[in-house]
């Protein structure tokens, strides 16, 4: 029987951070992880931070390669049947977001962790939450033909939206869901990007996103049937399909390569409710899902482990339960404005196969009036590079 | 065979402003209307008008008693589920709307008519586009007996969604369009509002609005399912389910009274593009539908009347057909984003009986943000008091 003060479950961005904020805080924790570190880095996310995001790695102490590496954009364009459009942040809302890889971030967080000594465990096999209520909580796992069983004061359910937690608590969750009727085909070359900025086009093929990791690795995606298969993409016919989604004098310049990654992601809008459940916490992943059209999964993981990490550090060194009693409902505040946006985004940017023409118009129509409209590109600013706390 | 400059089919508030308005420039035009001068006034429909409207109403020289009588509104009350919050257009945008039925507009505009001793013609049975192309348009119509035709360069189509305008161009009209789930039951009745400014208000149990016309007299609505009758809605029932859907503070004052009026209108988007076909306009309700929840519907037809009156008159005096070749776009340019504003608050307020719990919280989440965010609150005063022309 082993003891520490918070097991964190899942070593995603979500759990890494929370662990480093913590542990800068005297605040014992325990890492559990079902896979490998490599597996863990293999998978490719988000690459977009907001300030509230870049600051919080910073606060961890994680965040000097990513200040070095990561490239600060102000603005981010906008683009409908060829027609294109740039959002200015810095002077809508005097902001930024980060363009640095989620893989990057949790790379940058293993090797804090490491030089921490706090303890971390991969493929901790059959990780199961045997207490939640009461004086204290209990969580156990086998590794090595042995089985593990840790005490603890917390939970922290870092372990993403298959994992233990939130089944564990599943018949007092309350869950909201929405599954859009297509999938983000994702292609990941070396090659600068087509433009320094992103740009997120409507055409009447689909939905194409050109975004990007650093100056010199492109992400590139395209909206597909949920019924396409990724081994039916080639390179090339990935690239044809792009470039007749992008106003032409982008897609004329668009550098092309062999794919490092290719992958179909389906799109969907999910959130749980609570977040907490006596001793264990849900935090990103784990307790909401948003499309990728508003760059918000990691951010708002970020977001659901700043008020997390701020209710344990209170309730360590103040005594107080005022930070965890509140964690869920201010969490899931944030989280549902993050959620609208992403919804709206998707909705706005995509091609719906069963809109009617009035639809169709109307989705148009809102393109044609953000862009007419400084206040309504102030809205999109302020959601893009990151609501209020 | 008679001839005039300009025929306008219609006499409500589009055919009426738009006829006074090149009448004083001293352009010829024939109003033809299938009803009596007592129906047309009998019709309860919006009493909001835009700045827009109301300049171009006193342009017309029919705005003297709107602007004695007509209030001055500079924000307007959201609600939902018991929580409200003012939009204050004054702060926001610097403007503000006028509440002024659309009953009295019309009656300014008729008696300044009669005043400029211009032709109406009213109970005009079988009005009759009989050409619109070519060297010159002829409009032919019963009276009397006998056939009346007339030649004329244009004809002005004010005659409203079900009229013979847009029918007569049917096979070169793209209609868009949509149909809410829902229909409004309206009451009008002589005792004070209920409060100062409008209340829109989304509850469990649907939608309601306190509007009014003047000081004195109210008109209060309330979200009913379309299999509803007016005949089985007494007043008691009305103005109690009233209550249930307005916050308490307020409810608690509502006066009420026997009902002057109580109807139930369907609530629809329609778009017909274009709006020119040679020297056949559409304008007002003949080209486009709006649900009356952004209150746009008369406000919209002012705008069409803003347009065609300018594109008319540079004909006239400048020989020039820019503006009449540019009508039809530049009006619906405007025509779509009051559209998008109109479909944006009628899915923001109403309940949907297909919504799932996620798009029941989607509808929820759109309120709190709105009534968190100052830009979000810029957006919907902009679009209510009137975007720019």
């Amino acid at each position: 029987m082993e003891k520490t003060q918070v097991v964190i479950i899942g070593a995603g961005p979500a759990g890494l951070l929370l662990g480093q904020l913590l542990h800068n805080q005297g605040i014992e924790t325990i890492i559990l992880e079902r896979k490998t570190p490599e597996y863990v880095l293999g998978r490719i996310r988000a690459g977009i931070l907001e300030n509230g995001a870049r600051e919080l790695i910073n606060e961890a102490g994680a965040g000097k390669r990513m200040e070095s590496e990561g490239l600060v954009h102000h603005g981010v364009m906008l683009a409908y049947d060829g027609h294109s459009h740039r959002i200015d942040f810095k002077s809508l809302v005097s902001s930024s977001v980060m363009v640095y890889g989620q893989t990057e971030v949790t790379r940058d967080l293993m090797d804090k962790r490491k030089e921490s000594a706090a303890p971390s465990v991969y493929e901790a096999e059959d990780v199961t939450i045997d207490q939640y209520q009461g004086n204290k909580a209990v969580v156990s796992y086998h590794k090595g033909g042995k089985e593990h069983i840790i005490e603890c004061d917390f939970i922290a359910g870092c372990d993403g939206f298959h994992g233990v937690s939130r089944r564990t608590v599943s018949e007092y969750v309350k869950e909201y869901e929405r599954v859009y009727p297509f999938g983000w085909l994702g292609l990941m070359v070396d090659q600068p990007p087509v433009y320094d900025e992103l740009i997120y086009s409507n055409s009447p093929r689909g939905f194409a996103l050109c975004s990007q990791r650093s100056l010199t690795r492109s992400r590139y995606y395209i909206q597909v049937p949920l019924t396409d298969h990724v081994e039916d993409w080639t390179d090339e016919a990935f690239y044809d399909e792009l470039r007749r989604r992008i106003p032409q004098s982008l897609s004329d310049k668009l550098k092309t390569g062999p794919s490092l990654e290719k992958s179909i992601a389906p799109l969907r809008s999910f959130v749980a409710e609570p977040l907490r459940f006596d001793r264990l916490f849900l935090a990103g992943d784990a307790g909401h899902i948003v499309p990728p059209t508003g760059a918000k999964g990691l951010n708002l993981a970020a977001s659901d482990v700043r008020y997390l990490s701020h209710a344990l550090i209170e309730f360590y060194t103040e005594k107080s339960t005022a930070g965890i009693d509140h964690y869920s409902q201010k969490a899931l505040a944030r989280i549902w404005k993050a959620e609208r946006f992403s919804w709206a985004t998707t909705m706005m940017l995509h091609r719906f196969p069963d809109y009617s023409a009035f639809d169709q118009r109307m989705q148009r129509t809102e393109y044609d009036y953000l862009v007419s409209s400084q206040s309504a590109q102030t809205v999109f600013a302020e959601n893009y590079t990151g609501l209020a706390f």
